[in-house]
């Protein structure tokens, strides 16, 4: 198993944020100040196209950090960030760019690439959360989430269904496609994001996805609007939904 | 018009509690202590078969009282709490403790029944409103919100419709039948609960409620579970909706 290497280290405003790798594999660990005992660990997966660092990511991790003192973790997908794109990589954006452009159906192209993506990233995030549960301020035994839109649903899903250190979820805005069979693995407390208008994902595909979650606790968060127009303030359900169930208090939410 | 008039008070913890009569409808209020300045009000409508004094009420108007300094106000619904009930409310509760003793659908009788409530209740309502707006503490111009589920939205829905002081409003757990057409009416903010599972109001049913609110900003919170497992995590998200649309910061959720 490979360790895990601080690459860089700075600190702004109460969350210390520490550059890493797992092997190849890129991350970022956000924590508390001072954080040196052991507190509860969310894993985020970013969205398409975007990276570990993306300001979404970044404001997602200083609610969980300063709001609810959880460590954050977030790794490069396959082909993003500081990742280097394959010849396949390239085809699939190249094709899914053409069918944006055309106004044609994305599923077709975005459905076997982010599949493909989770197949390779399912053991990365299980290499590096072995990596992350060595450190002392995370430890093996504390409570993980989950939390990933987009892309970060479409890794995150299958990681939640195989990995049993996962213990609450926050997914939404994917198609169910190559999602459905995972889901029905999975039984930890889950919530659940889709946009009621969405133009890109099929209103019933989606209800479907979450009908899929063999969760006895799961929430479905469906807002009116558009794919783009996915609300902020499901941000601040999430990290109410993670905080309850890795056992925190929400120290301040407005 | 007819005044608002207080016919007992108390406090504790921080919130002072109210009777009062508008006419011959009794209602509570619930209010900030101090509390002299202007804040939001929020109205609320209690469940069938339940009264405005109910646990349920009382628990979320100590939420939005402490957490937001709103003033929250119930009224007993016609035949329910502290009010008679006529020969026809006893007719409809038999026949629908007949239906459910039976293994019969509740909702031909249910549906009709709130319905004919609702007629009554809306003028009674905006009665209420004007004489609460009367109170310097609360003034004509200040926020109004509304929140029921159940009985609460079939009397709410139809209020919400026609009264544009109201300006967001919490419902949900209720039939379309009667409400469909309202829902159309309405423009403002809305978050909408219903039961995945529920056995006495079909899913689709419920979604299609949903769908017809006219609101550009409208929020589907749908959780697993039986018409009777509605989680009690619903009573703070509903706070910190109206919390955000009325203008207000929540002190502290956990």
């Amino acid at each position: 198993m490979h360790a895990l290497q601080f690459t860089a280290e700075s600190s702004s405003n109460g969350v210390r944020e520490r550059d890493f790798t797992v092997g190849d594999v890129p991350g970022v660990l956000w924590s508390p100040v001072p954080g040196d005992d052991p507190a509860p660990l969310v894993l985020m997966g970013h969205g398409g196209g975007s990276h570990k660092k993306h300001r979404s990511m970044a404001g997602r991790a200083r609610l969980l950090v300063t709001g609810c003192g959880f460590h954050v973790a977030v790794i490069d997908a396959p082909g993003h960030g500081d990742r280097p794109r394959t010849a396949l990589d390239e085809q699939d954006i190249a094709a899914l760019r053409t069918a944006q452009a055309a106004g044609e159906p994305e599923s077709p192209i975005v459905v076997p690439y982010n599949a493909r993506l989770a197949q390779l990233a399912v053991p990365e995030w299980q290499a590096t959360l072995d990596a992350l549960q060595d450190r002392p301020e995370i430890g093996a035994d504390g409570p993980v989430g989950y939390l990933g839109i987009g892309l970060g649903t479409a890794i995150g899903l299958p990681l939640v269904a195989v990995e049993p250190r996962i213990t609450a979820a926050v997914f939404g805005l994917m198609w169910p496609d190559a999602l459905v069979e995972a889901a029905k693995q999975i039984t930890v407390p889950v919530e659940f994001a889709l946009q009621w208008d969405d133009e890109r994902i099929p209103r019933e595909d989606a209800l479907a996805l979450f009908d899929a979650f063999a969760s006895k606790e799961k929430t479905l968060h469906a807002n009116a609007g558009k794919h783009i127009d996915f609300p902020r303030f499901e941000a601040d359900s999430a990290v109410r939904f993670l905080a309850r169930h890795l056992g925190r208090a929400v120290a301040s939410t407005a």
